[in-house]
C-alpha cells in the first residue's frame, strides 16, 4: 500500500442484530493487489439497509456475524494495493459495487449479476458477510472504481447503484423509447425508473402511488401523470392517458396489489418487469398473461450500466439532485437512517467531509 | 363461383349446448371474392373444441346461437369467389385459421395473433360465431390455403394449425438451439413442442407429465428423458439431467403445480413460456422470478409460422404421423369427440373420403 | 362522398420530365369506401422529389406518364368514401404515406415497409406513378390519417414522414439509449436522427459533415459535438469524444467516403444502420466487419412508428421547429423547389392557407 | 504440479517461419495456480494454421519470435498448478482456447471473444506469440477444460473449436430454426455451419461451391441442394429452391464473388453473416443492403457455444465423423501439414496415442 500507511483503524457502524448499529473502530481493510482504498465521501441508504436495521436480515440474508452495511458510494482513492494502480491515488470516484467471479457461465454470458458468486458490497448474501460503506474506508477493486469529472459531486456518485438499478430495469424491458411506460410503486426506485425512462424518451410516463408525496415529486420530475390506484377513477384515468394499455409497466411498489394494477393496465403484447421484492405465492392474472401474450420480467441488480449512468448525469440526461431528500454528517447517521425510514423519503444520504 | 353451383346444402356438426352437437343440414357458405370454398377432407379435435362440447362454452367465449365448431382442416378447394382464384380448384391444401383484420396497430406490427378483431374459424370468440371445419364444405380465404405436396397427406395438413401453435411458443422463447428444455405437460401441445425443440436443435428435451402413457410417448418420439412430477426423485432427476436448471421451460399443462416445478427447475436467467391455460388468481414463485431474473412470457395461438411448419414435415425434420391415434369417418363424429375426451389420446382425428 | 360535390378538378405540380414541373388542372381524386379526401394544408419537398426534378427520374423508378410528386403532408379531411368515415370530415391530421397490401408475407411480420407491392404516395416505383400532395387534394384511406391536436400546426404534421424515417433508422439500430452515436452527415434525415438519438437518451451525439452549416445547425440543435471529415484532428477529435469509439453510427451523407469514416470510428462490436443512398459496388472494409464483429444494417423507409413519433413531438421530447428552413404559398412552388436544392437548407416546404 | 516432475522438456513443433516448422525439443510449461497441464491426445490443423506456414505469419498477425502453433484439440489432465485442481487429473477433456481477460467492458457484456487482450492458443496476436497445442503437452485454465464422455473419442474432442466457430455464426445470425440458409462456401467452416443449420431446424440448407468434392460432401451430409457459382442455372435453381430468397446466408467463402452471390440470392429483410476472410475494399451492393433493409453481420471466432456444442455432439444432433479426413501420428506432423494443404479435404488431424 502506497499511503495511510500509520493508520490501522477506522471508524465505521458495524450491524450487530434489530436496531442495532453501532458505531465502532474496525480494522482498515487490508488491499489484495487489484484493490484501491476509497475514503468514503458520500454513501446512501437503501432499502436493504432498512430491512438488515429493522430486522437484523434481509429477506433470506441471515448475517452470520456483524458487518458494516452500505453499498451505494463515493470517495477519494486514498491507497492502492499494487504499484501499477498508485497513480489512482486522488481520483474521485463512484464506486460499482458488484464483484463477480469473472469467470462462471453467466459471467462469460454478460449476466453477470447472477453470478452464484457475487460479492456485493454490504451484504449477508455471502457467509461471512461483506464489509460495506458505512465506514470511512472501503478496500475496493480499481476496476470498479469510475472516475468522476470535477464538477460531478460525491453526492451524484452516490446514487448511482440505484440509478443503475432503474437503468437496468429499463434495459431489462427491451426498451422504452417512444412508449407508453406505467411505473406501479413512487419509492426511490420507482421515481429513478421515472427519470430513466423519460431521459430515454418515453413519450408518456405514469407514476401510480397511494402516496400523494411520490405523486407530486413525479410530477415535479417530469412525469406525464400520475395515479392513485385506491382512486375509483383510476381504471378511466389510465384509459384516457393509454387507451390502449401501456406497452412497458414497472412494478416497484413489491405489492400484489400493484402487481394486479399492473397486469390490468398493460396493452396487448406489453412487457412488465418486476423490480420491487414480492414474496413467493403471489397470486396473478395468468390467463391474461397468456391470452394477451405478455412478457413479464424480472431485473435483479444490474449488469453493464454504471458507466452508462454517469454518462446520463454528465450528458445532463438525468437531473439527479432532487432526489436527495437530505444529508447527514456521518457522526449522525443513527438520525439519518431513523429518518430514511420515514414517510416523503427519496434518498437520504451520509456524507463525510472531514 | 366457379363450381358445385346445384349443391345448396351441406352436412354439418352443430355446436347446440353441453353434450349438444347434432348433424344438420347447413347452407353452403357464400363465397366472397378474396374467399374459396374448400371441401374438408381431414379435420382434428382441439381441446378447445372439447371443452365447448363438455359446457356448452370455452372459458369467457359463451356462443350467442349454434355453430358448426373445429379449426384444424385440410381440403381441397372446390370452387372460388371470384375468377383470379379460379386456378385453384382442384388445389390439396391446409388451411390457415388465422383471420385478423390486417389493418390494426397489432397486425401492423406482426402480431396479428393479438388483433382485438381476429375471426378465427369455429370459435365463439366473435359475435355471431364463427363457422369451423366439422362439416362438408369451409369458405377460407384464398390467402390462408396453403398448398401442400403430393404426398403430404390431408390427415398431416390437419396437423398443421396445433403444430404452429407449438412453433409459435417456441418461436416466443427466444430459441432454443443448443439449449436443454424442459416441457411440463405432455398433452397434445406438450408432445408436438418436444417434436419442435428436438427439430430446433435443443439439446436436452424433457418432457414432465403425472401420466405414464404420455410420458411413454414423448420417450418414443426422441425425449431426452421424462419426469413424473409426483415422483419424490423428480427434483434429482432434474439435478441430474440439467444440474444448473433448464434453460428454457413450457408450461403446457395448465396446471398451478406444474407452473411452480417450471420455476423451481429452471435456471438462472431462464425463459419460461405458458402455452396452457391457467386462471386468473394463479399463485407463482415471484421472488424466484425477480432474483433470478427470469423471463415468464405468454404465447397465444400463433403468428408466422404456419408455411414455416408445413416446411418443417416437408423436409423430414418432423414426422407427425405418431402424432394421430385414431380417425374416425365424418359419420361417425359423435363417437370421434367421445374418444378424443378419454385418456391416452394425442389427436383423433375425422376424414371425409367420400 | 359527403362534401364538395360541386368541385370536380383541383390545382396540381404535375411532374412531366426533368426541370418540368406544371401547374395543371387535374381531375380531383375519387375515394374508395376506405378513403378520405384531404386538402392539404402543409408539405414537405424531400430528398427524392429533388432527384425526380434534376432527372426526371429517381434512381431505378422512372415515370411512366407524367404524375404529381410530394409525400409528406399534412392538412384537413374535407371528405369521406364512405358513411362510416363521415365524421371524420373537418379533423387535422397528418398523413402516414404507407400503403402496403397488408397480407403478404412481409406484411405479416410487421415489416410492411418492404411489402412488394407497396403504393407510397407520390413515387413512380408503381405502374402507373401514384399521385402526390403537391396538389389541392390528395385521397388516403382513413386510417393512415393520425389526428393532430389543436395545437399542433400543419407544418409540423408534413415533418412526420422524414422524421419516421429517421425514427425507424434509430429503431432499426437496435437503440441508442445510453449509447454514444455518430452520425455522418448533417443533411435532413441525419439532423432528424440527431434529434430522434438525443430524445431517446444518446449519452454522445456527434454529427460528421463537411458543411460548416450543418456542424452549426447539429450543435444549435443539441449534439453533443461534431466532426468535419476533411480535417486532419478528425480521428484525434472522435477518439476523445468516443475512446472505445462509438456504438451506433448512422450513415446519412449517401457517400462512401462516409461510410469508410463510420467503420473506422465504430466501436468493437457496433452496429451501422446505412440509411442514405448508397450506389451498388460501394466498397466497405470487410475485414474489419469481421473481426471487430460490426452489424451493418439497412434501414428503409418505416413502419410502426407514425403515431410514436407524433407522440414524441407533442410530449415535447422533440421540438422541429427549427428544422423548417422557409415556407413557400403553394403558388410559389417553383421558387420553393428551387430553394430546395441549394444548400443551407434542412427543409422547405408549402403552405396552402386558402 | 502434482505429476509429471521428472520431465522438463516435451516435443514440439515450432514455426520458425514460412514453410519452416521443426521438431524441437521444449520447456514444459510452467503452470500457474489456474492452470492444468494436458497431454495432447488430437489436434486439428486449422486454414490459420496453414497460413502461418505458408507465409510465416497469419495476415496481421506476425510472429516476433518461433513458437508452436495450433488451437484446435484435446487430451488428458496429467498435472494440475495448484492442490484444488489435483482432482482433475486423469480427466480426458477438449479444451476451449479462447483466454479473454474477463473484466473488460465487452468481457463483461458476454462478448469477450472481442476482448483487446484475448490470448488465444498458437497465436501470434499477442507479443510473444502464445504457444499451441502441435506438442506433446499444453498449460490450459482449469476451467476452459470441458470433460468429455467416457465414448467421447479425442479426435471429436479436437473438432468443438471449428465447430464452435461455426455454432457461433449461427447464433450470431439470430437464429435459423424454420428458416431457408444458404452457405456460400463449402470448406470446412462451411461444412460445420451446414451440420449446425440443419441440427438446428434449418428447413432448407443450401451449399454453394466451385468444388465438386465440396458439393458431394454437403449432399452426403445433409444438405438439402447445393449450388455451382460458375453455373450458368445458378440463380435459376436458387430460385427454385427459394422463390423469396434465402432468409440466412452464411458467407464462409472469404471471396468478393461469393459475398455478391450472397446479397444476390438473399430476402428482403435477410440476415448476411460474414465468417470468411475478406480483405478490406471489399464491393458490396450497398444498395441492396438499404432498400432489401439487410442485416450484414460479423462473426468472429465464438463465445459463449463450446459447451453447447460438446452436448450437441453428444446427443447425437450432429454426427462429427465424417468430418476427420484424415488423421497422422504425432511423429509425421510435417505430411499431415501438407495434405491438409490440399484440395478435397475437410479436416486433417494429429493423433498422439503414445
Amino acid at each position: 500500500m502506497t499511503a495511510i500507511s500509520d493508520t490501522k483503524t477506522m471508524q465505521a457502524y458495524v450491524l450487530h442484530g434489530a436496531k442495532d448499529i453501532r458505531l465502532e473502530q474496525a480494522p482498515l481493510p487490508v488491499l489484495s493487489p487489484d484493490e484501491v482504498l476509497v475514503k468514503v465521501r458520500a454513501a446512501g441508504i437503501c432499502g436493504s439497509d432498512l430491512h438488515y436495521y429493522a430486522h437484523g436480515k434481509c429477506g433470506n440474508f441471515i448475517p452470520t456475524e456483524p458487518f458494516i452495511l452500505g453499498h451505494e458510494f463515493a470517495g477519494e482513492i486514498v491507497a492502492a494495493g499494487d504499484e501499477k494502480n498508485a497513480s489512482l491515488v486522488g481520483t474521485r470516484v463512484a464506486v460499482d459495487p458488484s464483484r463477480p467471479c469473472g469467470k462462471c457461465k453467466l459471467c462469460r454470458q454478460g449476466r453477470y449479476n447472477l453470478c452464484p458468486d457475487m460479492v456485493y458490497f454490504g451484504s449477508a448474501s455471502v457467509v461471512p458477510p461483506s464489509a460495506g460503506c458505512f465506514a470511512e474506508y472501503v478496500a475496493a477493486p480499481a476496476r470498479n472504481c469510475a472516475p468522476l469529472p470535477d464538477d460531478f459531486e460525491y453526492a451524484w456518485g452516490a446514487l448511482l447503484e440505484p440509478l443503475s438499478v432503474a437503468a437496468h430495469a429499463v434495459q431489462r424491458s427491451g426498451g422504452v423509447s417512444g412508449k407508453s411506460v406505467l411505473i406501479t410503486g413512487g419509492g426511490t426506485i420507482g421515481q429513478m425508473i421515472q427519470l430513466v425512462a423519460t431521459a430515454f424518451g418515453a413519450t408518456k410516463v405514469v407514476v401510480s402511488d397511494v402516496k400523494s408525496f411520490a405523486r407530486e415529486f413525479a410530477i415535479k420530475q417530469g412525469a406525464t401523470a400520475t395515479l392513485d390506484p385506491t382512486s375509483p377513477d383510476c381504471a378511466a384515468q389510465a384509459a384516457e392517458i393509454a387507451p390502449d394499455g401501456f406497452e412497458v409497466v414497472f412494478e416497484a411498489a413489491g405489492v400484489g396489489a400493484a402487481l394486479n394494477q399492473a397486469f390490468a393496465l398493460c396493452a396487448k403484447g406489453a412487457t412488465l418487469v418486476q423490480v420491487g421484492t414480492l414474496p413467493d405465492g403471489t397470486e396473478i392474472p395468468a390467463n391474461a398473461l397468456l391470452t394477451r401474450e405478455l412478457q413479464y420480467i424480472g431485473s435483479w441488480r444490474f449488469a453493464n450500466v454504471f458507466e452508462r449512468v454517469i454518462e446520463l448525469v454528465v450528458s445532463g440526461r438525468i437531473d439527479v439532485r432532487p432526489l436527495i431528500t437530505r444529508r447527514y454528517p456521518f457522526e449522525q447517521f443513527q438520525e439519518a437512517i431513523v429518518d430514511a425510514t420515514g414517510a416523503d423519503v427519496i434518498k437520504v444520504q451520509i456524507e463525510n467531509v472531514s
